[in-house]
């Protein structure tokens, strides 16, 4: 299985033309065959024709449908994971295992999904029965649900070339959600996006599913990603990337004549609070605990450790020094793109001319897209005064903030913004005296972790991977992992009075599918009689 | 009771001298005293500051104590009805037997609202439990909710002086939430609203809350509403009224350098299909009903049917002949406000003017601020090419739609916008041959109703009062009426690896509160092991 280069619109593909582009591989420093033709704008309207043909069915279709597909593509990712990964390598110079297990994670996300369809909890159905004789008023019949919002644009992230890409996260909980969707493929992977996109459409196809179910564009640029979010037919986007890419999706489609929400998961620094207790406890489990978590992926991971707090002490000293060490002694890797090895060398360069801001590592590099970690330090005066040491650098660079005492470690947890993740290491004796630390990184991150490292991503019920802004563009209230993510693209519809042979399966009396809904104010799978 | 015109600002009151105005009685087309001071950005900072100061509070606060205090608050409104009554009949025209009904009404939505703070099973409580043995990896605990987002402003609606301003859906659903709320008063009913703020302020007070609680700002203009939505502690903003106004605060709020969620419920035409078997069942008693839903409240209410849709013949036609002379029949009613007053009249005018466009009704005025019905008529092709024959005018004028055949009222249901409501009404036999309309009807709106009329809202947990753009500026992910309302004011926290002592209640093993709770996929209200 080999990419061919060309849109993947429904069961056709573009034929007219658009700006040609090749992938690179970052670790040859050579482009990769073949050549990429970018989406034109009658791409955009045909793909989003037939996505819009394909809603109502989508919207009818029942949930064990929904996840007999995803579980469909699931079996196609992992039936082609061999092909899948070795491209993906090429791609992005991330190493086998990592991919193979990406794949496995990817295959895992849709089959969650799709149970989560079939099960249909998620679709906080609720009804309360008529009372014809209440006084003053007779008391209407009212039953609601979460019903699909249409068409959804996914862009994949440059990062996670499965996970959050083509049948990433984003484009699972939506297609379970029941919305088509059309993926604008990172062009950082035009390759594994296609072949990705090509066992979707197998899948659409041996499910005799509606070809608008899905499409591919692709664009080395920013126009077709633009035309498909100002297109009257989109209803949402999910995006994964950068603060400036996800803000301007989210400045255009508020600026539409009809808004529509942008899910957009950008930049995060992840804090990460060291206590006396746990240096004294644990020195060298955190070393190793934290050079792991801040290297892994090379620091491309958007939960990656950017800053780590402490307050001044010898043990504290120490422990940097000793994190130095090991971090000095980290060979280089390849990172995902030369664009993001720019970016991390010039942020880097800056960073350490930052007032009151010293290097305390710099990896060596020999590769033309190597990066080995960058570290810094700084005090937390210096920290608070200075607003761009707050900003995320992609890649294995981290800020040391030294506190004074804790009353500065306080301080620096207020000024924090909205983060993925906040995490605090705390001794066993100084854990439970934590609450107002706790409450304060609470009200800043998605997910705040105790005595443990925020990269790795359990994908559950109960995960959440969002954060107030800039983490996320709509501050958090969503998930764009596990499997609240459907929640994000439906809204509320409520049918009142209705016979029961015009309301859908969900909130018939009879409760086909043997829901717990919220029947007069109480939790039940039992049917309304 | 009687206002003294000051805003309120937690315990204390603005001295700082904006600009003055008075509430107006449409009724005697006079000015009321006393005269209401507009806020100053100094009062909008104050406010902030006392707000963000409790936000910490009340995000800890038990749901049993925010529960104890909307209840209080109800009580008070309660006991003040009388004073609440006289001076709301005053500055809005609207009759003592609704406005009575809109004080029980409120009070009911306070207290509905702060149950389902008690109870707690709106805050999603999720948990997986930790599986140290697994294999590749060790699973983490994951324990996640819903959180307050902090201080909200929220802006009254003029038509509703109780039920949907200071002590309105927006605040109690907010505080239940537990957020602290700012109220921007509706200049058209300042003194109700000043009633009300004190009320709101006793409770504060007598349950020992901080005062940044709540605080209630006037204006006579659009700076201080504008101050509070740019105002980088706001969090989130309530708003009910015209598309004008909502919309130019969700750009407000879009454009912020941490744009907010904005929770606007603006303009809707709720459109109602009437099939030829209901007409042919019950014509006489669809004449009786849709007079008294397109006329109760002056047809103020946002669930106005202000689009009437049928197939031309000859009982539909003797049906709008007999409606029309029921129209004709209606005694004039005053508005709200004198400004609305303008608006009926010249929008009005307007579309008597527009191509196609026939008046059907036009009820004779006599006193200032009078209206009477104004309906109109057209071909649905007329309509289908007029995109200002789409627009709500806001009072008694609705806008009878006439369609060739079944095809081209479909083609009239596929061309709305977003609305509230939709309607079908339909024969015994016809009605259950109506799925391909329901499912047009139920992508175009939030609330589909069969048989019945828009107007008139139960306030239950299976309500939904939203719909798409432009019925609300979130697309209709959410509603404003019902207990689903909370939901608006919070973000998802997880807990990775946390030890029980640190959780929030919601989330400990013991579960204190027995709230069901998803536990390792499973709904349950036991406590986990």
């Amino acid at each position: 299985m080999k990419p061919d280069g060309g849109s993947l619109i429904g069961f056709g593909s573009s034929g007219l033309g658009g700006a040609l582009f090749n992938a690179f591989d970052p670790a040859r420093d050579a482009f990769l065959e073949p050549s990429f033709q970018s989406g034109t704008v009658e791409d955009v309207e045909r793909a989003l024709q037939l996505a819009a043909a394909a809603a109502p069915v989508w919207a009818q279709l029942p949930g064990a449908q929904r996840n007999k597909f995803l579980s469909m593509v699931a079996d196609n990712l992992e039936a082609k994971a061999a092909d899948l990964v070795a491209r993906a390598m090429q791609e992005t110079a991330l190493p086998e295992a990592r991919l193979k297990g990406e794949v496995a994670r990817t295959a895992g996300q849709l089959r969650l999904y799709g149970e989560a369809a079939e099960r249909g909890d998620w679709l906080d159905a609720r009804i309360e029965t008529a009372l014809p004789g209440r006084q003053p008023l007779p008391k209407p019949d009212h039953r609601s649900m979460l019903r699909p919002l249409g068409p959804v644009v996914v862009f994949g992230s440059s990062n996670f070339p499965f996970a959050y890409s083509v049948a990433g996260g984003d484009t699972a909980s939506a297609i379970a959600a029941g919305c088509p969707v059309i993926v604008k493929a990172h062009p950082a992977h035009p390759g594994t996006s296609e072949l990705v996109g090509r066992l979707i459409l197998h899948a659409v196809r041996d499910c005799g599913l509606p070809e608008g179910t899905f499409s591919l564009l692709f664009d080395a640029g920013f126009k077709i990603g633009q035309a498909l979010v100002k297109h009257p037919l989109v209803k949402a986007v999910g995006f994964t990337g950068s603060l400036k890419g996800g803000r301007t999706l989210a400045d255009l489609a508020a600026a539409r004549p009809v808004p529509i929400p942008v899910y957009a998961e950008m930049g995060s620094i992840n804090p990460l609070f060291i206590l006396p207790g746990a240096l004294a406890e644990r020195s060298a489990a955190l070393v190793d605990g934290l050079h792991a978590s801040a290297n892994v992926g090379i620091g491309q991971f958007c939960t990656n450790p950017g800053l780590i707090v402490l307050q001044r002490s010898a043990p504290a000293e120490q422990f940097i020094k000793n994190l130095a060490a090991k971090l000095s002694a980290t060979p280089e890797g390849t990172m995902l793109t030369a664009g993001i090895h720019k970016n991390f060398v010039s942020h880097t360069a800056d960073r350490a001319h930052q007032p009151g801001v010293k290097v305390i590592v710099r990896g060596k590099i020999a590769s033309a897209c190597g990066a080995a970690p960058v570290w810094f330090e700084t005090d937390a005066l210096d920290f608070l005064s200075n607003h761009a040491l707050s900003e995320e650098i992609f890649g294995p660079s981290s800020l040391v903030v030294w506190c004074q005492d804790r009353a500065e470690m306080l301080a620096v947890a207020h000024d924090l913004a909205g983060n993925l993740t906040a995490t605090l290491h705390a001794g066993a004796t100084e854990a439970k005296e934590q609450g107002d630390l706790v409450a304060i990184l609470a009200a800043k991150a998605g997910r705040v972790i105790l005595n443990s490292y925020p990269t790795g991503l359990e994908v559950s019920p109960a995960i959440v991977h969002g954060g107030p802004y800039p983490a996320t563009s709509d501050g958090g209230r969503s998930t764009s992992v596990g499997t609240r993510a459907l929640n994000r693209w439906a809204r509320l519809v409520c049918y009142q009075s209705f016979s029961d042979d015009l309301l859908p399966p969900e909130l018939q009396n009879a409760n086909p599918l043997g829901l717990l809904r919220l029947v007069n104010g109480q939790w039940t799978d039992k049917l309304v009689s």
